[in-house]
Parts: C-alpha cells; sequence; structure tokens
C-alpha cells in the first residue's frame, strides 16, 4: 500500500464551501506517482508505459479545507494489458472518498497496448491487495 | 441533451501531449451547468440543493490541444433522491471520452439528503435520454 | 484586439463565494491561444516558439460564478527577444481583473532564446495596441 | 520565513514537458495558507479577513515533473490596509520562480477593506524580511 499526504489548496475549495469533487482525480493521480516510480522508475515522458483507460470516484463525505488529507493507494486486479488502482482518502480518519483507476500498458510511439511486461508484473504483484 | 462546447485549455494538457485525463471531470462538470440552471436557476449558493455522489470517465481516445471539444449531456436514471447524469465527449466528430455523475438532492443547512420535488422531477424528465 | 468568452466554472469558485484569484492565469492563457495561433498556427508542440517569463495579475472586482466573463487581449510591448500581452477581463460590462504575460521567443531544442523573426514581428504588430 | 514543500502533480505538466505556469499561482497560494494561519487561526471562511488584489511571478528556469519544490515565503511590505507576502520556489537548490501577492485586509459582509489590526501588524512583523 501507498501513502500520501494531501494538504488541500485553498484553490481546491468551492463556492460550496467543501473541496470540490474536481480535486479528487488530480490528488488520486498525485498519489499513483509511487506506481509510476515503481513502473517507470525515470518517470521519463519520452518512453511513458501507460495510458489511462478509466477513473472513478465516490464521494462518502463532505472534505473540509485547513486539515491534510491520507490517500492509501494499493494495485488491485492485474490484467494481461492493464492493471487497477484503488485509492481511499481519508480525512481526520474518515474516509471522505474512494475510487480506482485503471492503467494500459501502453507504447505511445506506436499508439497501441501491449502485454504488461512479466517484471512489472512482478513489481505489481508485491503491492497487490 | 445538453450541448456544451469547451475549447481545451492550453494548461490541461499534460507531459505525454495530450489533454490530461483530470480536465474530464471539471469539463463534465462545467457542461452540467445547465441543469443547474435547470433545477436551481438562480445558481445561488446558499441554497444549493445537491451535491455529487459518484463521477466516473471512460477514456476512449487521446484528446488534442486546439480542436474544440462538444460534450452532450443528458439525465439517465431519476431516483427517489438522486439522478444520474451522462456526459459523451466529441472531437473532430470522435468520441473521445465518456462519463456520468450521480447527484443527490442535498439540503447543506441540514447536511442531510431529501426527496427529488415533484416539479424537479418533471424538469429532469424533460431531459431524460 | 482578441475577444475571448470564458464561462467561469463551477471547480474555479472558491469558499469565499467567488471566482479563485488563480483562475486568471488560465484564462489569460487560453485568450493567448489566439496569439498562439498567430504566431504558430499549427500549434505543434514540437517546434513550441515561445517560453513565458512573467505573468501578474491585478485584480479589481470580485468575479462571480453565473455570468460569463470577456476577456480582450492585446499585444503591448515588442521588444527584441520578447513581447508583452496584455488582457482585460470584464463581467456585466465592468472591469474585474487585468493582467499582463510576458512571452519570449524561445528555441526548446537549442534552450535559449532568439530574436523573433521579422515575420512574426510584423504579425504582432497589426495587433499592438 | 515559510518553507512549504510542493511534490509537482502530473496534471500540472505542459505539452511542452514542463511545469505550466499556472501551476505557480496555485502553489504560491497554497504557500501562504502558513500566513493565513497565522492571521486567522481557525481558517473559517465566514469571517475570511482578507481578499487579494494582485500577484505576480518571474519564471526563470523551467520547472520539470519528478522533483519537489520549495518555496520560501515572507512578509515584505506592511501597508495600512494591505500587506506584500513575497515566494521564491527552489528545484533541486535552484531559483526556478519568485512572485508576490498583494492581501488587502477586507471584511466580506460589509464588502470594504479595512485597517489591518494592530496585533496582525504584531504577527505579520515577525515574519516580515
Amino acid at each position: 500500500m501507498f501513502v500520501t499526504i494531501i494538504e488541500p489548496r485553498f484553490s481546491e475549495t468551492d463556492i460550496l464551501g467543501h473541496i470540490n469533487n474536481t480535486a479528487f482525480p488530480v490528488w488520486f493521480e498525485t498519489a499513483r506517482q509511487d506506481i509510476f516510480k515503481l513502473v517507470h522508475p525515470n518517470l521519463s515522458s519520452s518512453d511513458w508505459p501507460m495510458i489511462i483507460a478509466h477513473i472513478q470516484v465516490d464521494f462518502i463525505l463532505q472534505t473540509a479545507y485547513g486539515d491534510k488529507v491520507t490517500i492509501k493507494s494499493s494495485i488491485s486486479k492485474i490484467g494481461k494489458k492493464s492493471f487497477d488502482v484503488i485509492h481511499e482518502a481519508y480525512q481526520n480518519q474518515l474516509l471522505v472518498a474512494k475510487g480506482n483507476a485503471v492503467l494500459v500498458w501502453y507504447n505511445y510511439a506506436q499508439q497501441s497496448s501491449s502485454l504488461i511486461p512479466e517484471e512489472i508484473r512482478k513489481l505489481l504483484k508485491q503491492h497487490q491487495l
């Protein structure tokens, strides 16, 4: 499991007085940086090996400005060409949102998906729930 | 069906050369403004009657900077206390992403959900797919 | 003068009930798209010819969600290697913010600034205030 | 001096391969949270005592994704009704951007600026450059 601490930004609040829902996909992508580093340590964009196919977020409690948010991320499913990352966001020990993302192993030069290499599969399995 | 035209912003591109996935929840929320105006015409935050419970996006094709994106939005399901909005995003006549949002009828002063009023239900039905 | 119409996004509001200040640099960059197209019509990132050196915004009135914002942009100063763009943002005919950006003519492959070509200078002059 | 560590977000990169300029006003506002807490410890929006009048950023070096950015913030000028905050952003020990913001002491209920109270002035002076 990967843990990412997010300090909600003032610009992420909205007129309703809470954190706007669109902050969560940004936070969850930020939380996936640990996974990016795991499978692509140099983070170079020239041979970035993934493309995103799906994101979703369930909003459980309103999130406030002023208190840190802890995001716990894990690998859930590992398919032939894609894998799923699940995220849970906590503020003051309460689950405020959860979600997931589907990442496809992808070659941008060829614009095509490909099998997840065996060594990457092993790395992902170490962080599978 | 509601149609919203989005001009992708330079700041919404990312290092991979396309529009970053996190732009879509923002665009879809922007597309829901027509629905906000339908059910809450003055857009006043003091009695804003909805809270968001769920969002999701499927990414189908990469979206480019420089060409407009057309978002088509409709009401799909209407429940007792919530309704679903579905979105399709097109660029150059191609479906690049689709998604949905679940909006709960909500009283922020009481911090509780409530039944969708009958007159609102009628308005929503007029735009149901 | 270039005119860009912006529909403020719900996610651009903040907890104080108005549009957050950080939306304006995004809007002004969006307004510069007309200038990007003027000097670099294909908008290709591989030979993008500018880099930004400075931005500033003066906030004059609070900007509300729900009403369109009109941004008027012009070229002000044209130097040897850089030019200035000035922006004014109006909501309901009132000036709500103004600002400027300094763009340097730049070669990303060589990571160095260069003289603005004469044909570009002519194009910029046509839109100079 | 206040120090804020920012992990650049993937969504803050742009098509040119670096961090987009519009991330900096967001980061600098995030860095001002320490100053918000200093002068308004409960961070409550109902009696938020400041409004922003000006921001500016000078971009000195391109900022990369993958390395943390350290933002150093101080109070510079303290006027009767406003004060200036200056920010410097460093990545890998190099100054990549600097900027400032002007904050006006403000009563949102009355929609008018007011004198900075003496006790706030004292607090600000302790962090003046």
